[in-house]
């Protein structure tokens, strides 16, 4: 299968079941609430070794937030209840209530709620106060610069993480403009985000570590181009000298879909690019296998 | 004292000391280097919730780097250095490492070291290469797009945390663009970053809770203009409707009062500010103690 | 009539009539077609002194684009089409030619068309070829970095300039934000610009000059927020002190009508914004007349 | 000659005369001075079809700018003196004064001076005033939102343009990336300017026009990366894919030397980059030619 002369491979992605919240960050102007969501969903790549997967979803116009200011949708994720309800607090407590003008507001209907503005609310001491807008049942903060608003409860639900897609092009800046485009796309698909630095990832990794035993994943050798063009074996194709991942944290699999999709029709666009492929761990681990010829 | 026309308190601010590092993330380019520093910082406002404090210092352009290409001065901060140690670790691994092209270099020399590279070399399987750059120490690690360096140790001492001062004006948004000119000075300021939302912090909060007692912390409700302006008794003075602080982390005091002089030189330029203040616990918390009309 | 607590006057905008062209610039990512975007539109806010009035409209995703890629919407206005058919054809062939991976693809169908597509290819040498993309005709012009798409024809047809509303707030910051909110939410409607930077006018202008006789235009004394604040007359109410402007062109009155909609409400959610105005001249210069209180 | 294992052609860059005029822009913050200073250094990437040569130099933090307030000092050039100050005066007039809480600032002391700030003060209608910031003579003009400030005169001198260099790279988007942070280098030399779109040049141009003979310009097609594909004859060299050119502006030929030295030491700091050469017309053309390896 092809895209723009671009080689699609048969396989899949294999992908993950965890938690997620979204979440809609307002502030007085657009540069205000963006300051605000970067922050709150910083040091959030992945939960190996970050305390939360997190990212900025989308932008929200002012013509469709509840108080008529422009926002930011945020996704949050984490597998353990626990560990969610943690991040949500800290991040909303320590990243927005402390951004100038901000109001945060639950885009996630769920089952089950986190009761992340109902536990904020007593750092009023006091003089907060619930009010509502619209349907909705906020506290209302004050603090130094204002008031801060801030939803009661937060639905979370069971989503997906590590929807992926590799894309393999005749140069490292061919891949990684092409990556950079496919993240262009995919921030266009709501309820998705690409939870890595600039919404790619340079380095895949292996389950197991073969040098050292006390590590659970290592450098995946044969995926890594420099040791490629030092003559080792490898499983990039001959033709292939840049290689990058886009890994895609979404509220459910058809999400996750639509974004892959978006993304690799986008990647599929740029001068060099050779193939696009998927990870899978062999198909045991995840809960979510997407088949890259079945998106299109 | 005045300066434009701005009455200067005469009061001091009240630091503490905290343990900091400082690394330069280079990248293929300006943007690139942007987006891992940004990742690595986030979710690092204060150690009161946050794993760590942490920000962009400054950027670093291609003339003055080891590796000739662009790259940005980055601190992040920790009272425990077990706790450094694993943000230093977590966050260079997850963020930077994970990011396309980077290197990351140790600017804080110290008696003290985290082995930080070391540890990270581990990753690469064995494949990772002992590799010079200028004096500097490096690993190189082969990753999926192309091989990420690293320093083998960087150097941690005793800083500053908690440097800060008050903007009072004439209305919150005064106040506001006073407190973002404040945080453009400041970046001129090497060695120092405001870790909070776009370097200013909305909501001050006093040690302990009246209303509910298992809280160690809650809102300054003497300081909040929405109070204020609802009639409550205020420590705000009459004039002022918009209060917002800038709070800053420094490498040592002397960079703490550089910035401190730096952003209220800034913030006295912008039209409807009236007062400068600074916070203090008392003197009894902070080690370091600076007083506004020392700086000038 | 009010919004938010801010007075909206009964008063009108007249606006004129301006031909307009709208163009989609596309390139290899998101960046590149922003970067090429804002140098063809510089340079652009008033044809007082100005060649045109140009501006960005919206962004246009991948998803939505004739070539899959991410692109700008920018609107070239002029009023007369020989000045337009120069400003088109060097803003192109200057500005967006020469930035890298880019496309341009016409957005407005009209009766009558600029040829500045099929004046371009000359460029070519001779090596350009016609090319067909979806039912678009295009040339294909390479250039040093590849290949340079143009649509053959631009529509142009009367539109809308100068459709306009005064916020007035308690400070000049005040008045800042709300007017860069404002901005922001005239983003997202389509077939509108703010041709002045940033979007808004820190300058208002009356007909004539009573000081000197050759000038035609000059500050609007009787707005300008300094000179009440030094005793003056002045047509500012007693209680504003910043006073901004915002000034649309659109592809027709209700484009502008909607954006000016969209800017007032989200300038109304802004602290310390007082009231709405609009500037006219009387009635007698322009073909539009745009009552504020018939907007909502 | 080799950088970085590049090489370095034994060619020289041919440059011209231009007569430029550096100005300081300084607003509320630094957002607002570059939102300012990018208007009015838009439409001006070259002479041949815009009505300036214009771009943003470098970034001035409050510490080094006269009114304590961050700014941007932009350059603005032209071969002749009239068009010179028409553009000096639109600009300033059109894009800044029209900038919210803008000033501006002369930074280039010349023998010859433009009237420019002069001319400007008359907009005021009688109510502008004199003012000093320090040793320069500014006009304080009312303008709605508060005060404009503008240098009574503005120097300017025979400066440099059309200083160049080639980037050869494996593929286009190497040479995308290489011409980016060669841009990136280049903006921490003072007094020089990259004036295309994201400084770069993405279509090179030769004298002259063999299909067409009423153009005085066309493609460069020998150097047309999509023509040798084809097999047509090329001065590409056969490994490479991607040409990117570099044209940079400056007030003198040695800040031209300077910036031709970083942006050339950056890009062979890209993977991909093979070679770096630069243009000349002969030698009969320009009054300056400036040998590549002379720069090292």
């Amino acid at each position: 299968m092809e895209i723009n002369g671009v080689n699609i491979k048969n396989n899949y992605a294999e992908a993950f079941g965890i938690k997620v919240t979204r979440l809609l960050v307002t502030a007085a102007n657009q540069e205000l609430a963006k300051v605000a969501a970067t922050e709150a969903t910083g040091y959030g790549t992945s939960v190996i070794g970050c305390p939360a997967e997190a990212g900025i979803d989308c932008y929200v116009p002012p013509t469709k937030t509840p108080d008529g200011r422009p926002g930011y949708a945020i996704m949050i994720c984490n597998g353990s209840k626990k560990k969610l309800d943690h991040e949500l607090l800290e991040r909303i407590g320590m990243c927005i209530l402390t951004a100038p003008t901000t109001a945060v507001f639950n885009l996630l209907e769920g089952d089950e709620k986190l009761k992340t503005g109902f536990k904020l609310k007593f750092f009023g001491d006091g003089y907060e106060e619930k009010v509502e807008i619209g349907d909705k049942s906020m506290f209302a903060i004050p603090i130094m610069s204002g008031d801060f608003l801030v939803e009661e409860k937060f639905g979370y639900k069971e989503g997906v993480a590590g929807g992926n897609f590799f894309i393999l092009a005749d140069s490292q800046m061919s891949g990684l403009v092409a990556a950079q485009v496919a993240v262009d796309a995919i921030k266009s698909v709501e309820k998705t985000i690409t939870p890595f630095p600039g919404g790619m990832v340079a380095s895949g990794s292996k389950v197991g570590c073969n040098s050292y035993d006390f590590l659970d994943a290592s450098t995946n050798e044969k995926m890594c181009v420099s040791l490629k063009e030092k003559g080792m074996e490898s499983n990039i194709r001959e033709d292939a000298h840049g290689v990058f991942e886009i890994v895609i944290d979404g509220e459910d699999e058809e999400s996750v879909r639509s974004a892959m999709k978006a993304g690799i029709e986008a990647a599929c666009t740029v001068s060099g690019v050779i193939e696009i492929d998927a990870g899978n761990f062999g198909g045991n681990l995840g809960a979510h296998k997407i088949n890259l010829h079945d998106l299109f």
